[in-house]
């Protein structure tokens, strides 16, 4: 099966270039209200998951006994960008459960956020395993290792307790059946489960609105919900996609990236779920799909339209600041279709 | 016309991103050996034409007049990464010419090498237009203006004597009509003009043999393509394509990316040019595509071709170290087909 070009890109007066892609809108009960290309390929979710592999830190109630915040189950949730507060915030989180950096097996990079590294740079330092963009999702996995007890040393095992609560979450969350063919590591060295489309947007349904989820587990993710956004800039960090879109639309849809094109939603109001991928892994063509997506669905107004434009058709401008392109849903996501 | 799949990434067992892609192998007749996707249509060459746009600088005598090096030449046709070394070589291009950095007309921007940019920052400094990745082919613009006597102030224009000087010679090389309809903006504030991949390869097999050229434009074209080869960091920069490929095989390739995933080759003892571009503009499936290219049309032998496997297939590792998946060409660039 061919997916569909759902993207092009400007140049001058030409579609310079142009991305496919798949994505299903899904309620809780796994009706599909919309799709597009293949939904029934596994993927790898990446990143797109975080929210599902934090649940059982909530669940646990080793978020409450660590006295974790708000801000800290956000960042828990986040793909960040490595600026000093995010770096500060997952410091805080591992040093509430009596640990540090030297814990973290997600390995260093530094800051995703271009200021950030060359502000790090600038005072002298390297770049540490805290300034990885998932710190603060294996801080919370040690904060569920810590409170339970579990070895600290081998979280990152497909094997670990704190991994296999991560795979339940989904495989409940999705109803998927993920077994060891499913598996592949990820870029922080945890094990990544592909999922189709359909299963993952069914997840974040379920996710949005609690509906066919245990009541504890509905509190957990009404929790992690509301933490991501009431602290957009945690899950994200300044001029992402993220953090800008659920500072302005937050109530309307919980949204999260994730490497290799994917991208997902949670509508609360509307109770759908959203995922797609962009064949070719590429960001700027699943936030463009995305934002289609939420456009239509989550009910937008005209001045809520108008607002989204900006995540809709972005503008390209050159290093002079000229304007030379713009990029925009196509195809099954061109706006009126 | 879909066109087809070129380059597939892996994760774990499965293909987790797949990029589509155009391309031909022309000889400077004109005959096509070998092609695959739409060749016909027009396509923003961008950054890969820039050697054709540094001709004029050789063949009108002014690089000779301000005693340019085959490094000062090399750079003319470079996206270069902006480290110590490209930017100390753009502003002596300039000095050469009476110029400073003021004079260009292209933006400024963090250098590409991300290593650069840091250290930049540590020292306390903003970037100039010479850190901007296309300095040395302004630089070469403004010695070709200096020398002619042409107005400064306005050398990006498409109708400066020296915008039209470029366009001229990419007609002349492709033997394609470029007129004001296929004309954007490039990311350096110059005209790029749409050129089909099928005419944009016949022109890098006239730049790689010389043949169908007036001897004057030959003799300039062998000159540039032999301090490209000769200098490969100038043209692009550490780690980099273009760089760490002719270093090794540039006697047998020159090669040049272009922004958006176009990339070209010039073969010069096979007597060919390729054109490819992949249909999202990833850079990574446009290098798989022209290594893939270049190892069957460049007639590697084997010991060749194992050198050449880090570019074909590269494997992918994550910020541990941990290998985690491999990119390979694949549809009608397989190995083996």
């Amino acid at each position: 099966m061919t997916n569909p070009v759902t993207v092009e890109v400007s140049r001058g007066g030409r579609v310079e270039s142009a991305h496919r892609g798949a994505g299903a809108v899904v309620d809780a009960n796994g009706r599909i209200l919309f799709s597009f290309g293949d939904v029934e390929r596994p993927v790898y979710p990446r990143s797109a998951v975080k929210a599902f592999q934090a649940l059982a830190l909530v669940e646990s109630g080793a978020a409450d006994r660590w006295a974790l915040g708000d801000d800290e189950l956000a960042l828990a949730c986040a793909s960040h960008s490595g600026e000093a507060s995010h770096v500060a915030l997952a410091a805080g989180v591992l040093a509430k459960a009596g640990l540090s950096d030297a814990s973290l097996g997600c390995g260093a990079h530094w800051p995703l956020n271009a200021e950030a590294a060359r502000a790090l740079a600038a005072s002298g330092a390297q770049p540490s395993a805290l300034h990885n963009n998932c710190s603060g999702k294996h801080a919370g996995f040690l904060c569920l290792a810590a409170d339970q007890g579990w070895d600290l040393g081998s979280y990152i095992a497909p094997e670990h307790p704190v991994q296999e609560a991560g795979r339940a979450a989904i495989e409940a969350l999705t109803g998927e059946r993920l077994d060891a063919e499913r598996r592949a590591t990820d870029g922080c060295s945890i094990p990544t489960y592909a999922v189709s489309l359909k299963g993952l947007a069914l997840g974040f349904a379920r996710f949005a609105t609690g509906e066919g989820l245990e009541p504890q587990r509905a509190a957990a993710a009404a929790r992690l919900r509301r933490a991501v956004v009431d602290h957009p800039h945690f899950v994200a960090g300044t001029g992402r996609f993220d953090t800008e879109f659920m500072s302005r639309f937050g109530a309307r849809a919980f949204t999260k990236t994730g490497a290799e094109g994917v991208f997902i939603a949670a509508l609360p109001e509307a109770g759908l779920g959203i995922a797609v991928k962009a064949d070719d892994g590429a960001t700027r063509a699943a936030e463009t799909m995305i934002a289609a997506l939420i456009a239509r669905f989550a009910g937008f107004d005209k001045a809520e339209r108008g607002e989204a434009e900006r995540f809709l058709a972005p503008e390209f401008r050159n290093w002079r600041g000229v304007p030379v392109g713009r990029m925009w849903a196509a195809g099954p996501l061109a706006a009126g279709v």
